[in-house]
């Protein structure tokens, strides 16, 4: 993935003032998730959230009114993720895929759970065995029409 | 997907019953998803637990062993899955990938969320707004181990 | 594309009974595309629909339930089109794709036009130099949520 | 998409002058996606069309001429696009592409809608449900020649 | 390539009559190359012309009609040709395409040969250091429409 | 494609001059395509052909030289090519890439067109109802070998 | 490598009959990797050829013909093939490709090394440390045409 | 094939000093072959080979260390090469590649020709048809290991 | 992978037995992956070895001669397997194949591990926090020849 | 592969001190794999270990923190390596890859080895046939999660 020069000042600026993920939700008032999603420049934020976010890690003004445009999204490369952590996600959708298609259809009929009217959550389940990873993902089921 | 023949039988010996992946997953104990993984060959079940899903749709019980069996997994073709509602995933990871990735390593450190040591579940939450589909995946969190 | 024996019986029937896509329209009550759709199992329609459909064109009833499923959607092969028809729509995406986002986001914010709650004319545009084909395609706008 | 530095100083002239490209379709008299399209470098200018767009924008003259070049066109990478609004015509056509060209042949004999001969619009349909996305295209019926 | 049944019967009719490609153009009246475009499934004849071809190579009357449908065309494999004679003309337009291109604009201006409404011929041409192949293209030009 | 940094001061240096490809032919005396496959580094020039292309279009002595070099050649990007002019070739031999195999076997039996012993010419052809580009191919039978 | 029926069926007989491609090389009287060409259809025998191959290992007369038409050529699977063997040729030209072309360059000019001119022998070399397979490839230099 | 800029260096010391390849074999004691295959950083050489080889060209002594590292290897690209001259060692093994590997395993049993004990030669063979360019190919065979 | 008829004769055998990899490498006298790897046809037994391995799991005897046999090797489909145990050793040389490289060759020079004179062995490590599979590749060290 | 510039700055170092991995290994107390991975910032390391590692080889100090980062991994290009000694590994798979599987899974049951609770050593075994490398892998086994 290639990183933006405008998402390598904002991470540098974060990391410098010890911010977290965590704090700027609390900041600002959005998901951690979300946030981090506007640094990487695949969402995009009002001008109101983008100064909270940038004030809050104390980076430049000038990296406010980027962040409000509408990204170009999605740029992993290469084409299947080699990175683990994100691969796993492919991995999960060559192994379960078919079996949650057949589930929400037998739930919701023909059609498909939005990526666009979506969100997702990424919580930290503690467990004896050794803590575990929790993705939530939510997005509003959207019936295929008939005309 | 080239979906196996002993799949084809059991979804079609399902249907023919009427049985939802809910109804197996009051009668087998399993969750819903998890029981669809096994009838699309993903998954692998115990003699007992083949033996309930098989006989709960009234499918031949020469299927019983297949189910027992270790599958090749993952075979959604082509590489970039084309259905709708799969690639939704697919574009889930193109968008939020690094996003995700940089909030668990806040959380956690470097380390992956296993797929293996790992479940998820289907939800139909209602909303006034269109119900929405939810999707709780959960894994292990994994440490890279150093040597 | 691997057409599928159902899809290949009922285009089969349908040009032995001489009925048109636009006669099933007609008949069905639903656009020409969309019924096309149907026959082709990349969407689904409901029982009465489908016993429309099937009897329209004097197929055996024995289609009527395969076209009431979910299909597994979207499967031209190879990933990049070669039929000249198909072809000229990645090409217009190739050429046109950029400016199209451009304008969507300039009269409508980030978001998308869903290809789910979407539909599709093709229409016959008398013109002295030639007739032309109109292609009308009408999805709502999915603004990204924030969360 | 390697957006070229013509392409980046008139989007950056646009953006600073805050017209629109609904206010470049009134003031070059052209269709707004087509100024769009020469902006990105997938459509050429003559002169005069050239020169309204700078001038309309305030950018600088020195770009008036590299508008009226025939340039390389299509460059979308990668070769299945990521962005999810772009990403869905391309869904578009996997799913409803074959019963389009049914449709077609049906209508016009055996040919192609031109993607040269063609234009483009996109207009706001507004909708009580939710404003929707219309994209109309329309292009020459070029019927395949037998000599 | 995958070929056809129906293509397979032709071509095997066609040899065991000894019926060449020239005396098929001859018999029907259109260039040969057409006609092997036809019985290889690229090109739809009308019924006139898919009865010559049918009975000048002896071949069964039932292989008359599906050579009037309009073809799913052009499907190479893999992606980039493997045979010799195929091959070239790729790599023809990988070593020439750029100059045809610059060569095409400054006679033409913006836009290019159609693939349509097209012709090709194949001729032999006597040499005394070598028979040559000449491969003659012929498509009518077709500027990019401004809107 | 990525266009070498010669080619480009030699086709700037050509547009301020003036001098069109076709007069290139006129005072270098080799035709204009191959003079434009020079120019893109596809082809080598000897040293006098280079000095006259160079000082045809008053471009820097300095390109003189590499124009004599043997280049690695074809690099068209992506491995299908995008830009609609090239990609009708491409179109072309996926639609008529068979037919003319069979056609050229039959007359000359089991060989290739050589794409090196080969010339191309590019001709613009009045026609009443819009003038046609025909591309004409030029290359040496070259029957295999048996050893 | 998909290998045809008629290629099984003469490795069959071949096998059946213990006789080698050498002994065949001796009744043939052509090398014997240009004979096993022939039976994987690479290449085209004459009947006189093929009459001597089908005999000489006993198969079915019926097989003569085949061998004596114009095949589709190169079939390997996948794109970059997967058997040890085969794959360090391809190998060999990743880290000697630049090099040899360099070398060729400088002994011939620009041009190819033919491979439809061409013949490949495979020889055993005795060798203390380990026999050496050698490969001797010999192609006409082809220089590149200027016109 | 992106050339490191330490090749670049060698190859412009080497067009300056008017040293061929076969100069080098000459003054280097090794082939011409292997030597390129040292400049175009594909194999290591020692330091002695390495000061003789920038000696012989007249190079900057700082290029001599580089040579003596283990290169990261083979990166031709795209996957398929498409300079003509390379990519016919491709078509070959498509072409030769099965029969090949029928008379290796006749001649030597289960194994390769290793391409690391390995040497490639080439030669330039006067032939009043026009001269002929000969690889010789050598390398151990390797049997495959049982255990 | 396409699991040949064989190779499933063969595994159902060994089911209906009981017989293991283990209880194989006991009475063959060869390693379990080395016999594994003959049954799924990548490796060519000796008549002996075959008969062994055939007559142990109470197969039928005419799959002795197919198991002696030079196979084509390699086929795991797609490109990148999608089975996660295979998946994880393309991970694995993603993550350590670079720094597995720096250190052979710092311990060895330029050259490859031989994965033919190769042997791979799997064992079972007791382990109180989970039992760890210990894979143990071992292939002789071919330094690259010079010439 | 794209080396990143701390990798760069630190193998420079690390070749001006003359300190090997396995004096590394020494001075570190981790693997000289593990060491390798983080120097190509594969793997992260504690502020100790990164110290370490950077006073050893006598590197600027301002290389720590970069160190101690969770990189994003694994990204040797093209997806198929081409180097050789990397490529042998994928072939491996590719060859023992399923028998592997067969084994792992009769010792184990359904599941995998980890790639993240993982750990592999480089090894020299001496050989009076040649030296060998000996590469051990060793991973926790995960057993798919049932639910």
């Amino acid at each position: 993935m290639a990183i933006s020069e405008v998402t390598q000042k904002l991470l540098a600026a974060k990391k410098a003032s010890g911010v977290t993920f965590a704090d700027l939700e609390a900041k600002v008032g959005c998901d951690e998730v979300w946030i981090a999603s506007v640094i990487y420049r695949q969402a995009s934020a009002s001008v109101e959230e983008a100064t909270k976010i940038v004030e809050a890690i104390g980076a430049d003004a000038s990296l406010i009114e980027p962040l409000t445009e509408c990204p170009v999204k999605g740029s992993l490369e290469p084409v299947i993720p080699t990175d683990p952590l994100i691969y796993r996600f492919y991995e999960i959708m060559q192994v379960y895929g078919m079996p949650i298609k057949a589930v929400v259809h037998e739930k919701f009929g023909d059609g498909i759970m939005s990526a666009i009217d979506f969100s997702v959550d990424v919580e930290r389940e503690p467990d004896p065995k050794g803590d575990r990873v929790k993705i939530i993902m939510c997005g509003k089921f959207l019936p295929y029409k008939k005309w």
